[in-house]
């Protein structure tokens, strides 16, 4: 309260910002930062608790700005909080190789909580950071020790709030009563097409509210910081709902512009720029200035969250002597590390085990190493018994009110929302406490693409349970069945596609997906089962790619992956007894983890001199990458009991063996066959 | 009104057929069915008007089951009213090459008006069914010819309703207002997880109000049948917005487990299936029973269906009489053949022609196209201005009350709403009247991954306008930077994707996908200007892949696309200049369609002889399969202007050089040097 001269000068100082940085790029939002300049002005400095020092201290508050390309409201406010972000960083906003890249992406900057821009990301990421605060919360704080009490606090627009992502995780937090998750809609009534009457008329506080949210509405969010600091206060106060504020702002405030299309994506022009800094008192021949006070106003709030840490610090240690285990458990996992000796849980197989349908090989290890992992949190989008992500004794992550779990339950109900899963999924890795797996069909993990890209992007250790991975899931059909989904994700940069062949290879899998810091993995799993091989072991399998069945004597090598591996194997003796053709089978579980070994090793396992032809009942698009024929479907399955449906397909020992004999006719002549690993020049990574 | 006990037959006839398809699958989902059988009386019985015989009538009303697991009930119903499904395909349910899938599939199944099962999907369709209809209706009813007046009925369940793609196609219903859409909720409380109760706890009916609906609640779902009989009456009687009708019902209603999860996705056990029967007064011991009054009610209702288009048949006679050319138009549209010569407005260009973006050449073609082909309706998810997807005369389709358009305008405002956008185009096309295309980044393509699939696999003509298709987008960064997006798209059966290179080009993508009647299109557009190519035709560019520079003494062939081709073409020159090695250049739009050229003309293209190097700035994947090496961009992309992302991973004529003399030099040895358009065997089609 008692807002003065002083206040404007530091929100002017931030929307101008935003100007000189979008002008002199040439590209660029100015309009969301000039428009909630004042919001951020009231909430960083009397709310928000962070250090720019450490901005990885654990319990500080979450900022997202979910209208990622308002990004120069965030570049400026963490700038001016001293952040390690320049002037000079601001300087080249959206030049190659900047930390102010046109948006923020976690990865790169300090203080960029989470990559956002596609719009409705940043928004289920706050839900999913809210989720593992609440569910941190519940694990480690005890009598005295306040320990995690960290707010989430999330700027979304119209756009986002036209996502369906948006939607879906708006939903689920009103359902898990996230007290500590406070979103402010920018009501700006501007989307790219102009004014929002053109496509978004419906009442939007309503909506939350029929979510479950508690609502707010702040007319005046140009000006009127009193009610803006208002609004936040009774959200905090509210703890068994998530808070929304709608915030009617004018974007581009002082711009000629202001209040229209013209200043949402494009810089301003130059006599507008004169125009803005004159209104704001500020001398429009001068640029990126920052008066002496603004600065030292906002390092003072940053002295603050550097003592508040200090003192929590402090509160850490002390919780250390009371609580010891939960102390060393607490700090190991924000080093991200797991636990000593976890992966010793990891259930192995023999040949003579039975055959069983890898979506219950990735329950057996869930269900392994779930008290040795502690930090895994399993889910899934309302798939739970046809994914098999739930340990028997699993509690569900529920508000303790509605009586079927509560915060430190592990298992999450993600309802039918998978791309709002993913969103959470990323908010909560992000979080760094917690590592979230969710499960749905493999089909379906397309309705999260948005989402899973991002996982990848920004580096997040998110698994993606995926069931149901082909046309061996049988009579659901082809609106079911993958087809394009292996490829799609494998064509994704820094994920991980595995598919494993059985249970070693299912635990193998799930090794690399925990221990990868920086990568999501998906896990393809099937309905059907599969016997164990007798060629597989753990140590292979990490390698992404090893020899299943060797014979020196090969005509062929046959590539696989997960289902089909048997049936190659099976094609084997079938072409051995009718067609006096040796063959040798490689299982490839997952290509990226392949590609990463050295030279020697992949040609050891795809070799020169004979041709390799790949087994997969998808889509061919980038075997050939490995192979020199492929095997596969590039059209929709059927509806059928799965046998039927690999018969009427041809993947059969058959069907295999009568493109492998042509396979090893068809490249007799060549001289020197290579193998593809061998490549003419390396791609750039 | 004065429903008895034939209507309970009737109801009871069709949860049984669905007990006891799904008992003989083994497989399936009798919950749904048991549950909306009573509304499914009612409605198609008092409301709907169709003719069996003739499921392509365009006045029909069209029934949507977004809960597509919920198949057998539509299955039972096309039965029973005569549609060409007997009781040998209702026996055949699940099983390979009947025409009942496991969920429904419009294009294999007469009386199937959209491919369902993948929630929420339906819903986004249902909404884009009432869009067409109300759009026909605008463009071609008169004074005494109400045409065109048929409801859209949609059903969804739960799991529809917390889908994202529901939701923004629910928005989008709500502001667009339209009265001839009543969507029933199947408000059960079960979804797989088990109650609703773990995961979604919102208010439904009030969040549809927030959108703008008219919304009801028919408490007694299960036997009520005036209630749901008032309900449905009343909802047609509400012109100015869509209804929704929640329907409180019973889950497997008179199994033993009705109202829990184990009826949901489920066969019933062997003793309920008798249990249920004795229950329904059936005789246990019999299956697919159907009392003849029961089928002579249903084909009673059916000829009255037969009557309504005969009388609408002369109706529109009379029409042709007084509005001749309308008459001649519509029946033009409904055998989905493009007006005579439309084709000749399509823009050709010659190479001394300015350098154009390619969404600047895709705006020019809908520019010059949009009066002759008037069946095109475009459309943006709220990226008009950058998609340019908008003719400059076009109308909005917006309902008249708002003053910002009226319903026979041709250009959507879809919103920051992608994946309802694709659910929306799908059902649009599948009205049979308009062509949709809508744009978006290539990037949020991605968003609505789950409905471009069902374009496919439903065989719907949409078109995807996919701009800033590359890091050429430039300062928007890694965020907006399609990498994988392309070799997802390539992956799915039934998709052209193109990417063209000049306005020949662009002109040549709109050729195909508006002829292409059963084909989804993606066109992927640049942000940034491309000159308009020496080699380049329509007629060439049609065929997917053709040379662009021909060198009978080349040693190598470079295969590119888009903005890489110009890119490939100076390359040559550099190559000849500085390596004193001799190039071809082939520019290769559109994969699919190449394919399908015959093999010689491919060979022509990519000869033997020779290696070939691919040159696309993003995942790599999938070119193997057209060239012996791959330059391609598999990370991330960057921020900054494009002509210095471009230079930062060697996208120049140097680079390009750089590894077209090492792919060279690495295939100097192999004998026979085979293109890769020959292959040793084909793939299954």
């Amino acid at each position: 309260m008692g807002y003065d001269k002083h206040d404007e000068l530091c929100i002017n100082t931030i929307r101008l910002l935003a100007v000189d940085a979008t002008f002199k790029a040439n590209s660029g939002h100015p309009g969301a930062p000039m428009g909630m300049a004042p919001i951020s002005h009231v909430l960083w400095n009397k709310f928000m608790t962070f250090n720019p020092k450490n901005p990885e201290w654990v319990n500080r508050d979450r900022f997202v700005l979910s209208n990622g390309h308002g990004c120069m409201l965030q570049y400026a406010l963490l700038h001016l909080f001293g952040f390690e972000l320049s002037m000079e960083d601001i300087k080249n906003f959206r030049q190659v190789d900047s930390i102010t890249p046109g948006h923020p992406e976690s990865h790169d900057t300090p203080g960029i909580e989470v990559t956002t821009g596609p719009l409705g990301q940043g928004f289920a990421n706050a839900v999913g950071l809210a989720v593992a605060q609440a569910h941190t919360a519940a694990i480690f704080n005890k009598p005295d020790f306040d320990l995690i009490n960290n707010y989430t606090y999330c700027y979304f627009g119209d756009g986002c709030a036209m996502e369906g992502i948006a939607s879906e995780a708006a939903s689920a937090a009103g359902h898990l009563q996230l007290g500590n998750l406070i979103c402010i809609y920018d009501d700006n009534h501007i989307s790219i097409d102009g004014d929002t009457a053109v496509s978004f008329t419906e009442d939007v506080s309503k909506r939350f509210e029929a979510y479950g949210w508690h609502v707010q509405h702040v007319e005046k969010g140009d000006t009127d910081l009193e009610a803006m600091e208002e609004a936040i206060k009774k959200a905090r106060e509210v703890k068994d709902k998530p808070s929304m504020i709608k915030l009617t702002t004018t974007i581009g405030f002082g711009s000629k512009l202001q209040g229209t299309g013209g200043v949402h994506g494009n810089p301003l022009k130059a006599d507008d720029v004169k125009s803005v800094k004159e209104k704001f008192g500020f001398d429009p021949e001068q640029t990126f200035v920052v008066p002496q006070e603004v600065y030292d106003a906002y390092h003072k709030h940053a002295a603050e969250g550097a003592a508040a840490e200090e003192e929590w610090n402090k509160l850490f240690e002390k919780y250390g002597e009371k609580h010891p285990e939960l102390h060393k458990d607490l700090k190991r996992r924000l080093t991200r590390d797991l636990p000593e000796g976890w992966q010793t849980k990891l259930p192995t197989y023999k040949p003579t085990d039975p055959a069983i349908a890898s979506r219950k090989l990735s329950e057996s290890v869930l269900e392994a190493i779930h008290e040795a992992v502690p930090e895994l949190i399993s889910g899934s989008a309302d798939l739970t018994g046809s994914n098999n992500t739930r340990w028997k004794k699993a509690v569900d992550f529920q508000p303790p009110s509605l009586g079927l779990g509560d915060y430190s339950g592990r298992y999450m109900r993600y309802g039918v929302r998978e791309h709002g899963m993913a969103g959470m999924m990323n908010g909560m890795a992000t979080y760094g406490t917690v590592i979230p797996a969710g499960g749905t069909f493999l089909n379906f993990v397309s309705y999260a693409a948005g989402a899973v890209r991002l996982s990848s992007l920004a580096h997040q250790r998110v698994i993606y349970i995926a069931t149901h991975d082909s046309i061996g899931l049988g009579e659901d059909g082809p609106t079911h069945q993958p087809i394009e989904t292996l490829a799609h994700f494998r064509a994704l940069p820094n994920m991980m596609v595995w598919r494993p062949a059985d249970g070693n290879e299912t635990s193998a899998a799930y090794y690399m997906a925990l221990t990868s810091k920086q990568t999501p993995s998906i896990i393809a799993l099937t309905r059907q089962n599969l016997p164990q091989l007798e060629g597989s072991t753990l140590q292979d399998a990490i390698k992404g790619g090893y020899v299943a069945l060797e014979d020196k004597e090969a005509a062929v090598t046959l590539v696989s992956t997960g289902s089909e591996v048997s049936i190659c194997l099976e094609a084997v003796k079938y072409l051995k007894d009718n067609n006096d053709i040796k063959a040798r089978v490689v299982s490839m579980p997952c290509v990226e983890v392949f590609d990463a070994q050295d030279k020697e090793y992949r040609l050891s396992v795809i070799p020169d001199g004979i041709p390799a032809m790949s087994v997969e009942v998808m889509s061919t698009l980038g075997w050939e990458k490995y192979t020199h024929e492929q095997f596969g479907l590039n059209r929709f399955g059927a509806s059928g009991p799965y046998k039927e449906v690999y018969k009427k397909f041809e993947f059969t020992p058959e069907g295999i063996a009568k493109r492998a004999v042509k396979t090893v006719d068809f490249y007799k002549d060549v001289k020197p066959l290579r193998s593809p690993i061998n490549r003419a020049f390396t791609q750039l990574i």
